[in-house]
């Protein structure tokens, strides 16, 4: 059965990026620091073209991440960032070569016509919503899962419409102070949250949550 | 040495109790979710004078918690609650034989006599601040550790004072959507967190941190 996976990387206090996000810092201010398990990983490396790298507790965790995925969601402050968008047709932050290898669809008020990138990556504008989005991706998908990419509003939508099948948590050990809260004005009412699995790593801990509404 | 330890119990959303606290939900609104995960253990049980109960991998969390132990430091809130502080000599919550058999201070602006109760436990009151308050429980822990037993706000003065130097959070897969919140106002400026030991249990992460400064 197709799923829709959710990984996303979370500081202790809650947030998925940092303070003043902006094109210069599109994580915001220290949002970096909640990737910085997976830079060194030669599994992340690989992925992006690179040679080398670490191989830890987290190696299983991307391989994972990656495994039986046929289609991305995304919103599309991930896409593009803000401020930027509908001025021009912007091809966004991922380059000629994204790491997605899927079709990519994004959530926007703004339709457009699909971009084609090398790799298998194509960016798809949905304007019909988080359930119109995940049909077409599921579709795409043909019956492989979907992924989440993010952002933390996204998700939000998607967790308080009981559609996402399995939550990973990549909770890293650092305070933001402030930023993009991946739990805002959620509570137990919208969503339950059952702990499925947990692993350790180097500075970050996984944990594997089945939401129920 | 003498440690200064705090375990506390934290919603994946970042409080340590629920919104609207009284006398009636001491841990505010859903915040006794916070603790479902230590009630069914026979470690806790017996510490409450109760029998029976489980064994899992909590237990040794509980156990651990507990050595090596030879004073308290809480909160004023902890100690007696909201609003009723200051009306009359009030007693607290914890009835005739609280549960931390060692001697207790408590943060407060209200000088008092201390309060003896039975089983080795007694509240003292502490008008000098947070370094006076343990100062006075590592004299009287004579080379034990000092248990931080909270509430959040104490937590974070602490912390932010590069006092703590173990904090061990039981994650708990509940999302309040307010309450108290463990970090808030505090980031990487003021306080740093290494990753040092996690362990998994039934509807629980148990998360080991060194703060650094």
């Amino acid at each position: 059965m197709s799923r829709l996976r959710l990984q996303i990387s979370m500081s202790l206090d809650g947030f998925t990026a940092g303070p003043n996000q902006s094109e210069e810092h599109p994580l915001g201010e220290g949002g970096m620091r909640l990737h910085e398990w997976v830079f060194p990983l030669a599994a992340w490396r690989e992925r992006h073209g690179e040679e080398g790298g670490e191989v830890n507790a987290s190696t299983d965790v991307v391989e994972r991440s990656l495994e039986n995925v046929g289609a991305t969601i995304m919103g599309r402050n991930m896409f593009g960032g803000r401020g930027t968008w509908g001025e021009e047709p912007w091809e966004g932050w991922w380059g000629e070569d994204p790491p997605f290898h899927t079709p990519v669809f994004i959530l926007t008020h703004h339709a457009r016509e699909a971009v084609v990138k090398e790799g298998g990556t194509t960016f798809n504008f949905v304007t019909g919503g988080i359930e119109s989005a995940l049909a077409q991706a599921r579709a795409a998908a043909a019956g492989r899962d979907v992924a989440l990419a993010g952002g933390a509003d996204v998700a939000r939508q998607y967790l308080r419409a009981g559609l996402i099948d399995e939550l990973q948590i990549h909770l890293v050990p650092v305070l933001l102070g402030d930023g993009e809260s991946l739990f805002a004005g959620l509570s137990d009412l919208d969503v339950r949250l059952e702990q499925r699995e947990v692993l350790a790593a180097p500075g970050v801990t996984h944990i594997t949550f089945a939401p129920r509404c």
